[in-house]
């Protein structure tokens, strides 16, 4: 847990903007649900500018869609201080007005989630769940934890 | 909320088809919800004929699946009309059988949703919600729940 | 339910990769889940490479995300075992580690469901469910329940 969408239109974003909102997620997830890096997967999709409707009109082109299938068991301050983070982190990044943005949580039981071919422990409990794995992934995953250098990132 | 995606195969909607269909999903979405136009987004994705499998067979090319993430608190009477109401007209757009059309709701809590850079009210509360929001972008929504020119949409 | 679908990067799934998972996740669900085959969409979804990060960092190109949307009302270890096969099933068919393999089930309650133009029955209701459909989309359904001919699928 947890994996990312952003939706957004007509190829808007550059391989340096992808990084760095991919980045962002991870470290505003990392920060704010209390949960390894290595945990965070972020995927985009583009889709056409024809593909997109609000209020049964074409969406401005500048629409963000993000949606997040995470672990369930944070509280709401956690949850609304992640989407907030998020929200500011993406505008600047695109360069574009809060309002473009729209994010949602799905929040799901870790016991219904695959990670890395192994099912997720409950919050709290990723240090015994990596203690668990093979050693060749235990390696790869810790990798994982060391953030980038900086700049933007 | 809510946002639908609109899975079908090989392209088969033209450009008109994609406008009514997101047109038809958020009047329905809208009248049946009690919710209002510029909450709901439609969004459409085409995927290959042969990366679409049914019982484990390439499902016919005319498969239609429509998933909407939805605000909880609604009624079953109310998801049953929505989701009629939806798979009815769908099929009229689409020139086919009803039974094409797959159509699954996922609710999720309105503190888990951000739409226009805000989290959402619960349902009932949108007109408060709409109030505090900056005026430009208050315009920009009233604009939205004017009904478009009809025609079939 | 259920649909499943299969993110995977920079298409590495040839058509007959596809057509053996689809067949091998049907088979799964539909024996570990006591649900009839028909009820089992799969789609694929091939993004390009760069479009997928864990960790902050580009994934490795062999990462494959399934997401399941399946009724609630199986117990843990139900869905342990289903997990548990499309993981084993499909890195075989990939040719791949089972740490490549990220899963998410997704619980909806039947009524949120409509699968071939009609709200799904409760799990263990489907003969009353199918013996309610008009009778050429039932025996078109029935078509779908008798396995493939073997060989690997």
């Amino acid at each position: 847990m947890p994996t990312y969408v952003c939706f957004s239109l007509a190829d808007r974003f550059s391989a340096d903007q992808k990084h760095r909102i991919a980045e962002k997620i991870t470290a505003a997830h990392s920060e704010e649900m209390n949960a390894p890096r290595y945990l965070v997967q972020v995927m985009f999709q583009s889709l056409p500018a024809e593909e997109c409707f609000i209020g049964g009109q074409l969406a401005p082109t500048g629409q963000i869609w993000i949606t997040g299938d995470v672990r369930a068991g944070r509280t709401s301050e956690q949850k609304q201080k992640l989407m907030d983070r998020i929200v500011k982190a993406v505008a600047q990044i695109a360069d574009c007005p809060l309002d473009n943005l729209w994010i949602y949580l799905n929040e799901l039981p870790p016991e219904n989630m695959v990670e890395f071919g192994h099912v997720l422990p409950v919050p709290g409990r990723e240090n015994e769940w990596l203690n668990g794995l093979p050693s060749a992934l235990r390696e790869r995953l810790a990798g994982l934890e060391r953030e980038l250098p900086a700049g933007d990132a």
